[in-house]
């Protein structure tokens, strides 16, 4: 697997898995039936923002990242950072090994630290991940999720430095 | 005075004031240099999101303030607000009386709660403000505001239930 920047001829790839995660409802705060290009708007960040991809030997993309300013101006040095993986190809490590990358990226790019407005904290393996990854739950926003399944629920605001 | 809608032949007005605050860099998290195309579009959001101003008996603008979605689809319930004050008309209740407009607006508007991602935590008015308004800080993003006078200081989200 390696991953590398994401190119615009990626985007035929990525769409089909962002739009079914999306569309489940259980992990993004996109609307639900959000178009192709209002995503690849969306996913695809002006620079200094960046996507990558994780693909697999054969081409495949399997997930993919997107990373960029959380705030502006004078909060543009702490990164936010977006994650996908195909479910086709979940539990295989490709979130971990994006985590990984995204993170060194963002200290390269001069980021001081990073942080996610939105974890749904019922997306366990995904609160799992980051603070394996070193990221702490400051807060959770109360019942600031409507999920599919389980009602209203937490967002967690996690971060940690670089 | 009155709060009523923003409308377009209100921009003019903003402009002038909001470039004031932003190019100060020391509440907002936008671009200093922002251009005046970029700020009309942050600043009057697409619907359901809305934009109001404070108007005094000769027609002048004294503030004004926008409602929008925190968060899209699963997260829309969750109102966020921004609000500015012309530094000429400071000390006058205006941002009380724009954020008691705002809150009740938001309930109107069906949303369950009101959460605001980047209070600076040196702008002591204005969190002063809004936990008079009964907004908590739920967490302080460490170092993540570059202040021109304090240097790195923290981030309030604050949050309150409507």
């Amino acid at each position: 697997m390696l991953i590398r920047d994401a190119l615009p001829a990626d985007w035929p790839q990525i769409w089909p898995f962002l739009r079914r995660i999306v569309a489940a409802g259980e992990t993004y705060t996109w609307d639900p039936d959000v178009t192709e290009d209002r995503a690849r708007a969306l996913w695809l960040p002006e620079p200094p923002g960046r996507a990558v991809v994780a693909v697999a030997d054969d081409g495949t993309v399997m997930g993919s990242a997107k990373l960029h300013p959380n705030q502006a101006g004078p909060g543009a040095h702490v990164a936010g950072a977006s994650f996908m993986v195909h479910p086709d190809h979940a539990g295989r490590g490709i979130g971990r090994a994006l985590g990984e990358h995204v993170i060194a990226r963002a200290r390269a790019d001069g980021y001081r630290a990073m942080q996610f407005n939105a974890v749904v904290a019922t997306n366990t393996p995904a609160v799992a991940l980051w603070r394996s990854l070193g990221f702490a739950v400051l807060a959770t926003v109360p019942e600031a999720f409507r999920h599919p399944v389980h009602g209203f629920v937490g967002l967690h605001v996690m971060h940690r430095r670089l």
